[in-house]
């Protein structure tokens, strides 16, 4: 829509209209006592609106049309007359049916032993997706980066323990992918290939990864508005893979002094998300909060708020972890807040007036 | 805490020395081949750090201490050797005793018919505070400004509803002190005093309003970190009242583009909050989102992660209410808000390990 | 302007129409093959947005008009007929001439003896206003709070040295008020009232002070937009008071860890709110920052973004001073900013195209 | 850094030296009457800080060492000897020397003759670099992507164009690396390689870029603090290539409401990232504000905050731009710029007191 300046003239609107024409749209003129108003009709994706914007004579071009058309509600019950949220399916496990699940297992891979103790751990818990970092995104280059850094043998061979503790214990595997490099090397171990906040930008991975085929975990960078979080979604399904998880982590603080949370947990986001797309949408609390201590709190939170499901992060013994001791919990935490947490869900899915 | 320069001088540090104990603090000093680190033993809070930190060869100086101390449960547990959460008392209604309660009402008095309409409503749905708006504060100059800003007469006629109102229908009444002027005003009439947001950082409100002893809900500035927001409630703690409930209602959104919500919900902070202070926390969902549609969820997740309570805004008809419309619940809406979250909270409070 | 969702009927439009003209503006209608938009014409400030968008029908409702629109170009041009800036004159001293103004003093006053040895310095160094705090807002109730916390004496006996200290060395004086209580006080030894950071959005403080018909020097909260600090500006000159000097301070950090200012500066709303307003801006880097090492640097970009003038923290001794001891400059590097700033202004100033 | 609970015993300050000297540093142990302090003497880097926070008795554990070492002044003056700033030379070109350097370019490269007509027009108005973009990062899957996404030997053909266009008018060539399978082309043509502040996370990209040996302009993510900013920088410095530009283009905006620039330029970040590190910092005002109006005064003001350089988006008719044309300016703008730059900075220069 564009809204012109008061003082615009016949002559600028006719150049608005040439121009959103020349891109296959009409436009609806609504001229008032006081302004002109331009309307798009058609697909407004197709119009560069900076160029419509420092046209002579325009006010404001505004964006009706929101830009995850393919992963939205409008389009899944207009286009393809479908009214229910996705359901994501791997093996036994189903993610968006109403049941929470639980993806749980170390920050990093360390050893064969330590993952498969954990993994025989979580499953007990209740846990059904096991994750575990082979490749680490680190803030300083000085600190350990996963056994992926020390070469692509250490990182296979980190990759076929994730798959056999999954077979061996009857988990789905998920991993992070942190490079295009690394693709097709983790595609053949891990059933869901997860996509990092820190390359939530990275177009290019994003559509690698796609091309798989395999369930997404797609996270929230933290410097991103829901809005552009779902449109680099989009770049994921405009491949043709809608088997998209979204993932709540947190967003950067805001304000002066120590931050009682390594990021700022946005809740609302999850119910605000699923009234725009039916993808399913997880929360992450350990690296939200960066605190054990409110791991509990969260995931009951997150669940009450209507999450998919929760992903934390665990250790038999959260002072020997390698990487993010700080946010690890034990297996017996875990539990409590599966219990919790399916309880909370019953709770407000027996809501009746779905608003 | 004051840490030196790799190259501070022997008589630098002495200088530091000198300056901490001008003040009556003792000073450690810890010397290690690299650097020196100057412990500060005594009230951090008598010392002015800023001056620290400009005498010649200090690197750094740190706050060990917390700004928050009356309020903190190092105080409380230590001084007063008390280590049970504080429980609010007004009449039958108790507030931080586990029991979750519910702070309801229009945002701004609009009539006495329709005021009383809501009060017998949202007592039947189970809330036990009315909340109600009579100086409103407003971003523009140009809005409605509640019926305060129509004159004295009739702040006081519409005061006086509100507690005719809590008495007829047996509820609390709380609201909003916007100015120190309004202070005598307000206090005759309600039994909760309101500081808003906006005037989180008004320390000459906050200890006139402090003074009156009634208890004080104290909301969160959406600019202000926790640390600030804890600082600003010991100013009314500073005054003897300690009966201060404090109110997440969200903090400003961060990021491009269109925001979903009005502000971003900050839940992480409530049990972020209680590690820190024994006083209660209610959340605010409706300034929070600003949206109607997502309420109930942001109900059920802060009574999740741990709120004492919710403060939410009902109209028997939304489309009418002069101010905030889109955030209006009804009371239906506020009823089947209140049974889950009574769930929700015999599914936490049944947590063994609280960790 | 209302934008009608796609499925919107006929009656939904209707009743958006009627709405719309029972505040007495007029509707546009604009029908297109893929959605209706209707169009206000009038005075957007008198319709509730809030009730036009929870209609039935209606997908968004945008406002087009700024909530500012008294201390806007388009007011002063289109009403008044006035496309100058405005320049505020204070005895010798103007504002907005497009001459760089200096505003400095302590942070606090501290006692008369110190407080004329500064404003000496400064008005040496060559700065016009002497600043001055003796109500002090501060984040602890536990530090020291400005003289006119020792009680209504001392605050009075600081305001008259200020005065005194003004006409003595020919500067224009400006301090806070924090309070309602204080304007009375305070206008009778001030040219120039000062309304903190903090207290940007209260309306009452603002409208007490904005009658009393002295300039208000008006700063930026740190949590607020441009849009919002703009239409708290509009409370003052509501009031018939135009002479308002804006203050950019800084806004809340964002981001984790280290902080490496106190606030983070936002010198691109300089240029963007002098086109929006008629109104002068100024630059406070000291409160900005926090850090003295970088106040002649930001001095000097202020004035290369336009700024009107720089308002800084100075002190003989900053390692004397009580308050904010880690920002304050010396009188000579006031010197050697108010030398550059002056020369960058005629740099800019000498500008053909001003775009 | 370790201080320990004011109620830790013997034993567990026994636990934490034991820790810290399994790493190889040493443990200076300070007791106080009210704490303990314990001193890391060494490489704090080799120590993993989540480990020893997770201690029993251990209340915080603070890093006093920086994570950019190896680009910090501390490293650069007491282990290399060396106090200037570093200035990076290519060919007739110098950034970091005193003298502004001025990278300017179309947004994205469109078209031969376009892209010619542009850089004829920068050579004349005083730009030394080129900029183009032929791999674009788009928050859009729907929007123009550069001829870099229509196919290998479109790129190659438009970076082929880069190179002649910088030979024939005399010009360094910047262009983006999007993804590290671009590394290897891209190299082979440009001057210097870009890392979009879409990417700055993107270790494993920073690493292959770095390994190239080509000069590399470091954009800081907007949702990046400083600290993070530089610690990422590391990742470059860490395989030996000290070349590194680092650019300033704005941070999420804060705040509720309309916008008035695209990011938040913070131009305090220019002199604070001075006084840490030795490289140099050049500011992009275009993607910054995103308002062509507004190039013009911040560019102005980074220099005068101590920029080394400023980088635009200029097109010979910015309504043409394929790509943000609201923010490009024209070649006459640019020449505009470049003489106020440089005066700015011949006045900052002349600074006696560098403070």
């Amino acid at each position: 829509m564009i809204i012109m300046k008061s003082e615009a003239t016949q002559e600028q609107v006719n150049q608005v209209v040439a121009e959103i024409q020349k891109y296959g749209l009409r436009a609806d003129v609504s001229r008032g006592s006081f302004r002109t108003v331009i309307g798009l009709v058609g697909d407004e994706r197709k119009i560069p609106f900076d160029h419509l914007a420092v046209l002579p004579g325009v006010k404001e071009a505004l964006r009706v049309e929101i830009p995850y058309k393919l992963i939205s509600w409008e389009y899944s019950k207009s286009i393809e007359g479908v009214s229910e949220p996705r359901i994501i399916k791997l093996g036994e496990v189903s993610i968006g049916n109403g049941e929470p699940v639980f993806i749980a297992g170390p920050c990093a891979v360390e050893s064969k032993e330590s993952l498969f103790k954990i993994a025989e751990a979580i499953k007990k818990a209740g846990a059904s997706i096991l994750r575990g970092g082979v490749f680490k995104p680190r803030s300083s280059v000085h600190s350990f980066q996963g056994l992926g850094a020390e070469g692509l043998d250490e990182a296979e061979e980190a990759l076929s323990w994730m798959q056999e503790a999954g077979k061996k214990f009857e988990l789905m595997v998920a991993t992070e992918v942190r490079g295009e490099s690394q693709v097709e090397l983790i595609a053949r171990y891990a059933d869901i290939l997860q996509i990092g906040a820190r390359n939530m930008y990275d177009q290019d991975l994003l559509t690698t990864v796609a091309r798989r085929g395999k369930p997404v975990l797609f996270k929230r960078h933290f410097g991103a508005g829901i809005e552009e979080f779902l449109s680099f979604a989009e770049y994921v399904a405009a491949e043709g893979n809608k088997d998209i998880i979204l993932c709540e982590r947190g967003i950067v603080p805001v304000g002066k002094g120590k931050s009682y949370t390594r990021y700022n947990l946005d809740l609302a986001s999850v119910p605000a998300i699923q009234k725009e797309t039916y993808l399913p949408i997880v929360v992450d609390p350990s690296h939200a909060t960066g605190r054990r201590d409110l791991i509990y709190s969260m995931s009951c939170a997150a669940i009450a708020a209507g999450a998919a499901g929760v992903m934390v992060e665990v250790h038999y013994n959260p002072t020997e972890a390698l990487v993010d001791a700080q946010q690890a919990i034990t297996p017996d935490e875990l539990k409590e807040i599966i219990t919790a947490c399916r309880k909370i869900r019953s709770v407000v899915a027996s809501r009746k007036n779905k608003g």
